[in-house]
């Protein structure tokens, strides 16, 4: 489990796209993972969340699902699949200390972040 | 408590609105409800997400709040009362094993989901 | 910690924008902070929700980020940065007893919270 800061990918993309004002849309397809904003200055945070989420969602619970793997889907919907960061002046509208982070909590794999930019 | 699968009726209504690209907008006006994208094949994950938020929230706290079901109102906010999902040639974008559940914390009730369809 | 009702804050720019229909997105640009929907009749629920997520967050954990603050970061992460409300008829499209909140769970600080109306 591991949360992995894109910020520096979508900002790339946002800034090659030049819409100017509007929304960058970002969606995860996959069950076990999550998209978060939080803290990205001190390393220690992203480390956190994820002990946190680990001492939060029962990790040895008799759950149903065979696979093993039902406290990674629990995280992934406490997270959230998507999220919406404002556009203006072709910049993300992000807070001083916020990066934006994918959510991997049933890595190692490899994973899709879908992205739709578009302008209001 | 329980998670109910409407992306049949969800993809039957993006579907008929032939709006070709644009984002899908679902909201649940209830403070006891919620909603959330996650697996569907195997249907003991609804379930076990209803069971690891049993764990997490505290059932028997005194709360404030008379009515109580403080426990459902916190639940409805880590889920959250909205989803967008993105509509590429109509049809909405999830992942191979994405449902779209709406949450009951509080039931068996009458429930609304509002939803709006845009082109972006 | 407090969660500060800010829905009268929010409809008059919603009257006074005009936009007829729409979306009103509200964004926390602060990593100890987060945004909810829920009820606001009873202001009991709101001093619940509060105390709910100090008992499902480990308040005393040994987190490694040094200012101590990171159940505050975790529950920003719970409740999420961001909340999309519909507008129908200069309006804001939300339940019976719903209620928008600003979730500060590391104060008090100033802070501050951005918005964009659009219309669809």
């Amino acid at each position: 489990m591991e949360l992995i800061d894109v910020t520096n990918l979508i900002t790339k993309h946002v800034e090659s796209a030049q819409i100017g004002n509007g929304f960058c849309f970002l969606y995860n397809p996959h069950t076990t993972a999550g998209l978060t904003i939080n803290e990205g200055a001190d390393p220690a945070v992203k480390d956190d969340i994820i002990s946190g989420l680990q001492k939060i969602v029962p990790m040895n619970y008799p759950f149903k699902h065979m696979e093993g793997n039902s406290p990674s889907h629990i995280m992934a919907s406490l997270m959230g699949c998507s999220l919406t960061v404002m556009i203006e002046n072709n910049r993300l509208v992000l807070g001083t200390w916020q990066k934006i982070f994918f959510c991997e909590f049933d890595g190692p794999r490899t994973r899709k972040l879908h992205w739709r930019m578009y302008t209001t």
